[in-house]
């Protein structure tokens, strides 16, 4: 018997892409008729990844069409009628299973847009809707915003030590799973990469994509000399040498010598890749080989496990390096493989309609979640745009007033005469969706520009950011009414 | 503008799911007539991961899947025929994107069955095949493989440690992507867990799907015995109650209440589920209370970020936990979070029809790759089934007769009278499918047996396993002769 998901499931339903619990808390809802209910879930992280402070929001576009997509085929139902429980019994019932087939999405949801800077404990996402289908798409909002938000991160900080350098991504073939590669591709590219070696990437979300050959194309040769001259007479206008397959340093002369004949055909040498061995010292070799030869423009792409700690060293080390491959350190995230993002409910309507807000306890009080409608206000200085303080505060009641209290428990004055910015943005409202869609390549060059801003702001030059003084109340005396 | 492709990118043509390079190679390729040329790649990894010696082989069904969608709609052509290289002249030229929309894989596939083990440097695949289908397979391949493989290992170790506890996979939200989270929940089941509480998974590859209720759902009510008696009474055959939302040792005395109540109601609390906290001391409470409470066979499930090692840990300090909830550790790979795979060329058909053999060199020789067609040879107690030797040996000419070099250098004889066995089996021949698939249920059986077998070789105990001496000595000339 031969299964496997590939090519029958991504389809546009994606109701049962949760885990179970939340359908079985879901038939619980149903049958307690709280399923209508009005709730409000956040979502968002405790710490950032990579030891960095903060993270680059992305996936949103992902999430919507999850958000679009929460709905059960009559397939998906007679899959779930057949699961049970532990005495052989159905698990759902038939009211509640004819019920999931006629859900859709109906609720508000307010995001923030990619590419805006995120601190722990903001959501990203805010979701405002019967308690039935907020439940339900907790996993896969999870899914696709942890995933993306990390990957776009870690893009991020290579970009920032890469400087003006070129970065392209290569890791499709090392990423978890084709979806992993295609999403990973997609967040590097937003976070800052200037293009990928994955072609479905850039099929489907035309980000520029880059390559030229690989060491088994100079082993289908019997020399060196001939697959790069083949290589060249192929794709004139496209010659990477690939120059280690044998030996680096007779790689780069074999290259030097195909450049030369390639010239004579008309033709410019781009430049060499250079894919193990010492990088530092390669690099500097190659650009003198390369420079005394007459090819000043051809361009040094190096690869070989990098990220940006090797990125920055190789740097500051002296490395002439034009172009940076990165690949599995960036699409896996490498030493921080999850972001670790939760989804947490925040407020529930009562039996007479009105909001009762909630908090999660937790034995460590920082990881105890925000209750409320929250909301994410920036204070930014007016003429320079730099930003002052980040006030997460509580919408369901009078306006925010200060002061901010951080998690350390200091207590800040809001900043005056600041610009203020709310960054929760509308994204679905009755369940339509509101949100204009910046293209990705829009997106990418505000990630860019947010990162630059915000990357000095770290350690003593981080800006005040936590509670709103209410707030910060507000979820004191909850915490304290359950310890009661 | 609005652009994702959860919807739209999962169809049977998976030949653009690939790195450019491969398709500027296959261009060039084409453009030389080397096209058809016989070529033989194998893909392995070179060291186990999570600090291990040998990985659990996954994957192969998905691999097929992929193989048998090496195929190019008008629209990828289209879309390849746009891209253009430095000069902006296009990267692609018609007779090729012409010979691309035709091809289908038509060569020769082996590869070894899902469930067994796999040491450093030998081949979960040997493709041999036109040196173009064989190039354009290798990214794709590359990450079905790395990543199915990465995580079955990983989950092989968890149920190594857990003994006849029960293990649960809950990590899809925070998977590396909707299929990061698939293909995990996948090999997670291959590896040894129990259960997923992915519920695509179960729909799609028939796994058990297991999963009671969230914070959430405690939180949903104004108080947990409420929230415990709504949920007894909406799923009374699926009763975990969750128990740490405010106060664990609260929620315990609340679950016992609540499981009288049931009981009198005629049905059995399964158990309880910790989620934080110090498992240690709440498991051993929380066995002393349901026990002196009459819940002798109400079951413990923990979770809170576990792996082999603190699963392990508690185990060995007396923990009470029947069930092992397992996230994300397990289906990221937490410390080794990709495999690492790679896929050379070994072999490739000259102008006289002849084979020529290949390595890849490498500044370190141990990632030197191996030539030839190789084959895995199993040698094994024939009375108890033990493991004895495992050789590598290409297949091209006579049969191997050892002795067996390892990569420290050291010669084995090959164990006489043993029973031998190919572990690479036919997967394809001339584009046809020719393997017969078990079922993921049968696979992970063989799978769990295998690495109990295999868990004690490690270390000291390992088996010898390398290159017959004529692959050796056939290594060394073609290492020697690029040296020349």
């Amino acid at each position: 018997m031969l299964s496997s998901h590939l090519s029958q499931v991504y389809r546009p339903d994606f109701g049962l892409l949760t885990d179970l619990y939340q359908l079985t808390m879901a038939a619980g809802y149903y049958d307690r008729q709280l399923h209508r209910r009005k709730s409000i879930f956040h979502l968002f992280y405790r710490s950032a990844p990579f030891g960095g402070e903060f993270a680059l929001a992305a996936g949103l576009p992902l999430a919507v069409e999850l958000v679009r997509g929460l709905k059960f085929s009559a397939d998906d139902v007679q899959y779930l009628g057949r699961l049970t429980g532990a005495n052989g019994q159905p698990l759902f019932r038939e009211p509640f299973l004819n019920y999931l087939q006629r859900m859709r999405f109906s609720g508000d949801i307010y995001g923030v847009p990619e590419g805006e800077i995120v601190l722990p404990h903001e959501p990203l996402l805010r979701v405002e809707a019967n308690l039935i289908e907020a439940q339900l798409l907790e996993t896969a909002l999870l899914t696709v915003l942890n995933f993306s938000t990390l990957i776009a991160t870690k893009a991020a900080r290579i970009r920032a030590v890469a400087g003006d350098d070129t970065v392209l991504e290569f890791g499709l073939r090392r990423a978890q799973g084709i979806d992993g590669g295609l999403t990973a591709s997609r967040s590097a590219y937003l976070g800052g990469c200037d293009a990928s070696s994955n072609v479905w990437a850039g099929r489907y979300y035309n980000i520029p994509v880059r390559g030229t050959h690989a060491h088994s194309w100079v082993m289908a040769f019997p020399s060196e000399e001939e697959a790069f001259d083949a290589y060249a007479t192929a794709m004139p206008n496209n010659t990477i040498f690939l120059v280690d397959t044998y030996d680096t340093l007779g790689g780069i002369r074999e290259a030097i010598r195909a450049g030369e004949r390639l010239r004579q055909r008309g033709h410019e040498m781009l430049g060499i890749r250079l894919d193990s061995g010492d990088l530092l010292q390669l690099s500097i070799q190659a650009r003198e080989m390369l420079d005394a030869a007459g090819f000043p423009n051809a361009k040094i792409v190096a690869s070989d496990n990098l990220d940006e700690h090797t990125i920055q060293h190789l740097k500051a080390s002296g490395a002439r390096i034009d172009t940076w491959g990165v690949g599995t350190r960036l699409v896996t995230g490498h030493e921080s493989p999850a972001l670790g993002g939760v989804y947490k409910m925040a407020a529930i309507e009562n039996a007479d309609g009105e909001w009762e807000t909630r908090v999660k306890r937790s034995s460590t009080p920082a990881k105890a979640s925000n209750p409320g409608r929250l909301g994410i206000r920036r204070y930014a200085d007016p003429a320079s745009g730099q930003p002052l303080a980040s006030l997460l505060y509580d919408d369901l009641g009078d306006p925010p007033s200060g002061p901010l209290i951080t998690a350390a428990g200091t207590a800040f004055d809001l900043p005056s005469g600041a610009r203020t910015e709310e960054l929760l943005q509308p994204v679905f409202r009755s369940g339509d969706l509101v949100m204009d869609f910046p293209t990705l390549a829009e997106s990418r060059s505000k990630a860019i520009e947010n990162w630059a801003r915000w990357a000095p702001l770290v350690g003593p030059h981080a800006i005040p950011y936590g509670l709103d003084a209410r707030l910060h109340a507000q979820k004191l005396a909850l915490l304290a009414d359950h310890k009661a």
